[in-house]
C-alpha cells in the first residue's frame, strides 16, 4: 500500500476492521508491574500458517508503537499488513513453515485492552484511569496468550523498535520460553535524545485543550492537534537526514495537495501534516501516551555488565540487528546488547545493516534483502533445517580448496577448545571447528554479506571492525583466538594484538612472510615492490595489505612486547609443504601460537 | 551565567533591560523582499571598542534565532552576553582592537522592529500583521545601520546558525561591503530535517488556542505552551546525542526540581520543561514564527555550482567553520559552501571543528580554543597584523631546517603559478610559495590543529581528508598540485592521483623510495622490514606509511595509467645531494612532475 508520498506499510495504514483477528479474554485480577490492577484483559491477535503437532514452529512477532495484530495479509484480497515484506508464504518469516502469532499490545487501541476500551468498573472508557503499564506487562499478556494457544516453547520472538524492547523483556522474564530471539533496531533503554522527543510529544498531547483530562471519547473534539504533533515529531525521528533530503530536497517549496490543517509551505511540511492527520484517524491519544511512557520507562541497564546479568539465565540463540543510519535507536545501542551477550558466551550473531533509511529501514523494502536474509537464515538454523543459505550464498572458490594452513591450525587447536576467529569471512574455519565440536566457536567480520552468509550457516558471528578493538569480549574468554591472514591488513597492529591476548589464553596468528625469498629478490634485484602469485598477489597501490613484515620482524615484535611464542609453524604454500630450513627466507606463510 | 543544568550563555538568559543598547530609527517606506512594506524601522544595537579614524576595524556580529544585541558584557558589572567567550578585551574578537557592532535583527523581540512592536498604522502591536520577512531584509537593515555609523567597509561579518545565514546573505547582497566573512555552523539552506523540526514548532504555536490569531498581547494568556514546545524541540536539535547522554544518562529518572508545567518524569524532561518555561518569559511567539520562517525560506541553492554563481561577485576572504557533531547544520552543508568558494578560486579557509557538543558548540566554551583561535587568526590577518599565531602555534622544528626537496620543488614551480598543496601540514611550503607571489596558493590538510596554524599564518587551507578525493576543486583549476611525502600514507592511491591530475595542469609528487639501497639490504640481507633514520623512520607496526613502492614502481604505474612524466628529480637526502646514477638504488626520495 503506497500513498502519495511513496510510503509503504505502517505509516499510512487505515483503521479498517481486522477481519481475521481473533480475540480472547483472560479473567483477572491482573496485577501490573507498577502496582495497578486490571479486572480482565482482552487480547486481539492474528495467526498465520499451521502449528505443527509437536507445537515447535511458533514465531511470535511483536509490533512497534503504532502497529497492530495485522502483521501481514492473510490472502490476496486482504488488506496489506505492516510487515508483508517479511511475513508470508516464502517470505523470511515463512508462513508455509512457521506458525506466526501477532497480538496487539496491552495498552494499544486496536482491540486489546487499553485506555480507549471500556473500564468494567466505571462503564466508560478508561482514559487516564488506565493504569501505568510497562513493557513487562505487555509481554506477560503475550506469554499468557502463547500458553493459551498450547505452546510451551516458542521457536522465536521477533520484533523491532518497541517490539524489540519486548523481545529483550521476553529474555529477561521468560528465559526458557523461546529458542531464538531477534531484536531489531532497538535498545536496552532509550537514549536521552529519544526520551526527549517522547517527552515533547506527550507534552503536546497533554496540553491540548481538547484532551479533557483524557476523557475526550464522548466529546465533540479530541486532542487531534497534540496527537498529530506527536506523530510529526515521531516521523522526523524515523527517517534519516539523508532519506529526508532525498524525499524532499528536490521540490522543497512544492507542498503536496493534502487535506491537513497544518502549515503547508514546504514539501516536508505537507508530508508531516498529512501523516499527522492520517494518524489521528486510527490511533488513540491515551494509547500513545501509555505506550510511549512504557517505552521510556524500559531500562535493562546502561552498561554491558548490567545487561550481562539480566540475560544470564537465558540460553536462547540471538540475532541482533541494527541499521547504520538509525539515529533513534542507533547501532551503538544494539552493540551494547551484543557486547553483553558475546562477552558471556551467549550464542549471538549481530549485523549492523548498511542502510540509508534510518529507523524506518525495518519496515521498508529497501534493505530487506539483508535483514530479511538474516532472519531467514537464523530461523532456518533454529529449526534444524539449515538449508537456507548453501544455495544462494555459496562460499567462494577459495574455501573449497584444500588449505594447508587450515589443516595445521586445526591440529594446533584442541578439540574441545573455545575459539574466536577474527576476520572470519564466510565462516569456513568456523565451520571446520564446529564440525569438531569445539566448546564454543564465534567469528568477527566487518563485511555484512559475510555475516549474513555465516548466519545462514548456523554460525555465531559479530559484525564489527577489528580496528576498534574487541570490546564485546571478556578477558581470557576464549581458549584460542585466531587471526588468520589478517594482521597485515590491520591499521592498529599493537591494539589488535593486545586485544587478542587479552581475550584469548592462546592466540593463533598467521601472516604472509614479506621476507620470502621470491619477495626479497623482487626488491633486491629488480628494485620493485614485492608481489607474488601466492600470498601477496596485489599491486602496491591497491593491495588490502598495509603492513609489511617478516617472520623475523614478528618475532622481534613479540620479544619487545613481552609476548611468549608457544609455537611456530612455517609453510611454503606454493610448494604445499612445511619449511624447517631458514624459514624467514623459505616460508611464504607463518603460523604463530602466542600468549601473554 | 550558569543555571541548574550547567548551561551557559544564550540558553537561559533573562529578559533584563539592555542598559547599553543604542537605538536608531530609519524612516520608510521600507520595501521588503516578499512584497510587504514597513513605514519605519527601528534598530536596537550595541557597540564595543573604538572605531579607528580610518573606520577600518568594524566587525559586525549577527546573532542566532534567540539572541539579541547583547553579545558581550560592557564591563564587569554588566549582565553576561551571549558570546562573552568570543567577544571582549583580549578575546578572539578583541574589543581592544576591533569596533564590534551587534544589532538585534528585524523581526526580533528585543527592541528592533518586530511583531511585538506597535504598528504605527493600527496603533497596536503588529502580531500576524507583521509582514513576512527574509534573511535579506534583516541584512538590509544591518547594512543601513552600518552606513549610519559611517562605515563603508566592514573588516568582517561574523555569525553562527541564523547569524551564519546573514553572513552568507551579506556576501550575496553586498559583495564589497566586508573584507572578511565568517559563517559558523550554518548552511546555504536548511536541510529537510531542520525544516521539518521548524514546521512542527510553528504548528505547535499556531495551534495553541491562546495564540488568538497572533493578537495575544493584550490577552490574559499567551501561546506559552506552543512556544515552549517549539523551544523544547529546538533544544533537542541544538545538542548532540552524545552530549545529551552525558548530561542526562546517569540520573535519567531524577528530574530536577523546576517550576515548569510540563512532564517531569525524566531528568531530560525537567530540563526541557525548564528551558521552555524560561524561554516564554523572554521571547515572543510571533517573532519565533517570523524568524524561523525567514530561516526556512533562505535558499542560496542546493548545489555548489549554484552557490559558486551566487558568491562570484564577492572578493572577501572567508573562514567557514562547522562542528563535527552538529546535526542541525551538519558539516557537509558547510562543505558545500566551501566547495563553491574553493572551486572558484575564492580565498577561503575551512575547519570542521571536532566537537561533541552539537550545534550548541558555537555558544559553549568547550571548543572555543579551536574555533576562537581560528577567528582570532583570521581577523588578525585581515587586519594586516598577522602576529596572531607565530608565538603559540609556532611551526615544529622540522620546518626550520633547510629542506633539499623544498628547494628543488620551488625551482620546478614557476613564480606566477597557482598551487594547491595536498597534505600541507602547518603550511611551510605554502608560506614559501606565498613569499614568491604565486598567483594563488591553497592547502588541504586533515588535521584541525594544522589548519588553525595555517589560518593564523594568513594561509588559505581546507580541512579535508584526501582519501575522499578533491570534490571542492574544479578541473584544471591549479597550475600545479603538490603531494609531498604523502602518497605513501594514502589508502586510495589511484583515486588521489586521478584527482590531482584532474585538478592540476601539472602535479608534483614526492615520495620515499622503497628500493633505496639501505632499505633493500635490510630485507635482502637481514630479512627485516625496511626502516631507516631518513625517509622511513617508523617501525612496521606503527608507521603512517601504508604503501610501499619504489621509483621504478611509480614509473610503471604512470606508464600503466597513461600518466606523462614531465620531470624526475632523485635525491639522497641523507647525503644532501641529487642522484643521477642508478636512482632506484641510490636515491631515498623522488620528485616527479607528472601530467595527464
Amino acid at each position: 500500500m503506497t500513498d502519495a508520498f511513496g510510503d509503504s506499510s505502517d505509516a499510512v495504514r487505515s483503521a479498517r476492521p481486522l477481519v481475521h483477528a481473533q480475540r480472547v479474554t483472560f479473567d483477572g485480577p491482573w496485577e501490573l508491574e507498577l502496582g495497578g490492577t486490571l479486572d480482565e484483559v482482552t487480547v486481539v491477535y492474528e495467526t498465520y500458517g499451521e502449528l505443527t503437532t509437536a507445537r515447535d514452529n511458533a514465531v511470535l512477532v511483536c509490533h512497534a508503537l503504532s502497529g497492530d495484530s495485522h502483521v501481514a495479509r492473510h490472502d490476496a484480497d486482504d488488506d496489506p499488513g505492516w510487515w508483508d515484506i517479511v511475513v508470508g508464504p516464502g517470505k523470511p518469516i515463512d508462513t508455509d513453515r512457521y506458525f506466526v502469532i501477532c497480538p496487539n499490545v496491552l495498552g494499544g487501541c486496536r482491540g486489546t485492552t487499553g485506555p480507549s476500551e471500556v473500564n468494567p468498573r466505571s462503564g466508560r472508557p478508561f482514559g487516564r484511569d488506565f493504569p501505568s503499564i510497562t513493557i513487562a506487562d505487555m509481554v506477560a499478556v503475550q506469554r499468557r496468550l502463547v500458553t493459551e494457544l498450547g505452546i510451551e516453547t516458542l521457536l522465536a520472538v521477533v520484533g523491532g523498535s518497541m517490539g524489540g524492547l519486548m523481545v529483550l523483556e521476553w529474555a529477561r522474564r521468560y528465559p526458557d520460553a523461546a529458542r531464538g530471539l531477534v531484536p531489531l533496531g532497538t535498545a536496552a533503554r532509550l537514549s536521552s535524545q529519544a526520551l526527549a522527543f517522547d517527552v515533547v510529544a506527550r507534552n503536546a498531547i497533554l496540553h491540548d485543550p481538547d484532551f479533557h483530562a483524557g476523557q475526550y471519547y464522548g466529546q465533540a473534539s479530541k486532542p487531534n492537534t497534540g496527537l498529530a504533533i506527536a506523530r510529526m515529531i515521531g516521523h522526523i525521528t524515523y527517517l534519516s537526514r539523508e532519506a529526508m533530503a532525498e524525499k524532499f530536497g528536490a521540490d522543497r517549496l512544492s507542498p503536496r495537495e493534502v487535506s491537513a490543517e497544518f502549515e503547508k509551505t514546504f514539501s516536508v511540511g505537507s508530508y508531516l501534516g498529512y501523516q499527522g492527520t492520517k494518524f489521528v484517524e486510527r490511533f488513540d491519544a491515551n494509547s500513545y501516551i501509555t505506550l510511549s511512557m512504557a517505552m521510556d520507562l524500559f531500562d535493562l541497564g546502561g552498561s554491558s555488565w548490567q545487561l550481562a546479568s539480566v540475560f544470564k539465565p537465558c540460553d536462547a540463540r540471538w540475532l541482533v540487528v541494527s541499521f547504520s543510519s538509525d539515529w533513534l535507536f542507533p547501532p551503538e545501542q544494539s552493540r551494547q546488547i551484543v557486547d553483553a551477550l558475546a562477552g558471556t558466551n551467549k550464542p549471538v550473531s549481530y549485523c549492523n545493516v548498511e542502510s540509508s533509511c534510518g529507523h524506518d529501514a525495518l519496515l521498508l523494502p529497501h534493505d530487506v534483502d539483508m535483514y530479511g536474509g538474516l532472519i531467514r537464515g537464523f530461523l532456518a538454523n533454529l529449526d534444524g533445517l539449515d538449508d537456507a543459505d548453501d544455495g544462494e550464498h555459496a562460499p567462494t572458490g577459495i574455501f573449497r580448496k584444500h588449505r594447508l594452513d587450515y589443516d595445521r591450525m586445526l591440529e594446533l587447536i584442541p578439540l574441545s577448545a573455545s575459539v574466536l576467529d577474527l576476520g572470519c569471512g564466510e565462516g569456513e574455519l568456523l565451520r571446520l571447528l564446529t564440525d569438531r565440536d569445539c566448546a564454543r566457536v564465534c567469528g568477527v567480520d566487518a563485511d555484512q554479506h559475510a555475516v549474513r552468509t555465516c548466519v545462514g550457516r548456523g554460525l555465531d558471528v559479530i559484525h564489527a571492525d577489528l580496528n576498534e578493538g574487541l570490546p564485546e569480549f571478556a578477558d581470557r574468554q576464549f581458549d584460542y583466538v585466531v587471526l588468520s591472514r589478517t594482521l597485515q591488513a590491520v591499521r592498529d597492529v599493537e591494539r589488535i594484538v593486545d586485544e587478542m591476548l587479552r581475550v584469548g589464553r592462546r592466540c593463533v596468528v598467521t601472516f604472509p612472510n614479506f621476507a620470502y625469498h621470491k619477495l626479497r629478490r623482487m626488491l633486491a634485484e629488480k628494485g620493485r615492490a614485492p608481489q607474488s602469485t601466492g600470498q601477496l598477489p596485489h599491486a602496491w597501490y591497491e593491495t588490502p595489505n598495509i603492513r609489511f613484515f617478516s617472520i623475523a620482524d614478528f618475532e622481534q615484535f613479540c620479544a619487545d612486547k613481552n609476548i611468549t611464542v608457544q609455537r611456530r609453524i612455517t609453510l611454503d604454500t606454493e610448494a604445499g609443504r612445511e619449511v624447517n630450513d631458514e624459514p624467514n627466507r623459505n616460508a611464504d606463510l607463518a603460523i604463530f601460537v602466542v600468549s601473554r
